[in-house]
């Protein structure tokens, strides 16, 4: 199955403790895919300038990404971020945003795209990702990442986008925020109450839970030894997730959980190299590998039978 | 096999979002012991004053927790603790200490502790742990655990006694501190160069990390709908760990992996009251139940041996 994914390409000039890299290929939607189409085919609605190096749009055409919704703003310039990481790594210092083609973005979907079953609506406007919404014919997940602005600014745009929503993915400040619950089992109870059946709250480096009715499964970030850069950590591990869920055509519970192991496999190769440097080479086989290595890091046996 | 613990007992004053209670029972070795007594034998060291409770006495005393090492100065005041939590619960405030009887402590082991083959030493003074372990036999298993304090102040004496020790047990920001390393996997490298050649790392509400040679492996902190105290709670977990080890008599990397996750069940449910209050009433059975719990938690499939 396809997976539709709308949001943000953008150019990033990152900078990390370990160094810095001017003009990268960056973006909620770019990471997003980059990430999914090691698992399945990918359709993607973004907008950029004419600025944007066509090396990308070569790389991006080589995979399973459609680009038929790309939108090229003739004169325009794309969307640019710049930031800094300090040691922990674990925060980005935005240093500077220029929104360029991407502040009057209206996602259009090409008519192919409609029939797309798994969809992913990235942290753009909450009333743009239900415009895509009203574009997708019958989706079976809808998953949606959103952030502390809209949240601020937009709340109850977001809340309605949430009613058609299947699949929150959130950080735990978020969580906190939107459902105004301190403890993360209350929150992720509070934002099920808002529409989504399925609770996704990404803990950085500790991994990300994701909760379902009463049910509670924990997916660890592996423990690296050397993380390069964080940036877009969170759109890759949506990518996995997504992508796998896309890949397999289910949605049982035991599907999901091996959908978030595989956001944190595909999350561990994003942050080990600058922009999406990593998720390009990245092989089948090294994904298989590193699975099976999270499958080592929380695999332990049962109590034995005479334990009491 | 019985477990040898030397800390200290203490009466708490906690405070939290939830309540406040006065004249707890608590300490490190108090925690540790309640935990490990419901797993195996334990050989207790540490000192009061004649304020303390009769009552705790005779409860530990009904307990398998041997107070043969338990010293008692008569006119002496117990070691005393206030604290305070604030929402996040992750770090407590702590209000005042007052040493006491502590202050003088010189652990000395009755004859029949010496034979003791798991030993924890809680977070004590590092001279006075090298003194515990002179005073032992032949141990199968040395853990230790210790704090800012002496990382601070006693670097040396703390560098001295680790060269003796198997597991060393620490919380993130120690970690960090004792290695000289941020990143968590360079940082368990550096403390193995200390010595000990098992390495857990406790990350509160997320978890443990351990380290064993070039093996990882992470047991989560259940989600709690509602944390109360988290007093106690890392050396509740130390009593998980160790009582599981010496209950079993085996050091595999498995039973590691295990003993490693019953840490986390034993302080997930000291976490739920005050004091040990929920560790005097925990049986077999909810221990084995909350352990099948978190398998459930971290249990997943792999991958389809189609995956390419």
């Amino acid at each position: 199955m396809s997976v539709l994914v709308v949001g943000s390409m953008a150019i990033d000039s990152v900078q990390t403790p370990f160094g810095s890299r001017p003009e990268a290929l960056g973006g909620s939607a770019t990471f997003f895919s980059m990430s999914a189409s090691n698992l399945t085919s990918v359709r993607l609605v973004a907008v950029i300038g004419d600025d944007f190096p066509a090396e990308h749009v070569d790389m991006l055409t080589k995979r399973k990404i459609d680009l038929a919704g790309l939108q090229r703003v003739p004169g325009g310039k794309t969307f640019r971020w710049q930031g800094r990481y300090s040691e922990n790594l674990n925060e980005a210092i935005t240093l500077g945003t220029q929104l360029n083609v991407f502040a009057d973005f209206r996602p259009t979907l090409p008519e192919h795209y409609r029939d797309s079953e798994y969809v992913f609506l990235a942290n753009i406007h909450p009333v743009l990702q239900a415009e895509v919404l009203e574009q997708v014919r019958a989706p079976k997940l809808v998953a949606l990442d959103t952030m502390n602005l809209w949240i601020d600014t937009e709340i109850e745009a977001l809340k309605k986008v949430l009613r058609r929503v299947d699949m929150l993915l959130v950080n735990e400040g978020e969580a906190r925020q939107l459902s105004g619950e301190y403890n993360i089992v209350k929150a992720a109870r509070a934002l099920m109450a808002m529409g989504p059946s399925r609770i996704v709250i990404k803990r950085g480096e500790y991994g990300a839970l994701y909760f379902e009715g009463t049910h509670i499964f924990f997916a660890p970030a592996y423990p690296l030894e050397s993380v390069f850069d964080p940036t877009g950590a969170g759109d890759t591990f949506a990518g996995g997730v997504v992508g796998h869920l896309a890949r397999t055509g289910r949605l049982e519970t035991a599907d999901v959980q091996q959908a978030m192991v595989m956001g944190c496999v595909m999350g561990s190769f994003t942050v080990e190299t600058f922009s999406v440097d990593r998720l390009m080479k990245v092989t089948p086989q090294e994904i298989r590998q590193r699975f099976g290595r999270f499958r080592g890091l929380t695999t332990f046996a049962d109590l034995a039978d005479d334990f009491e």
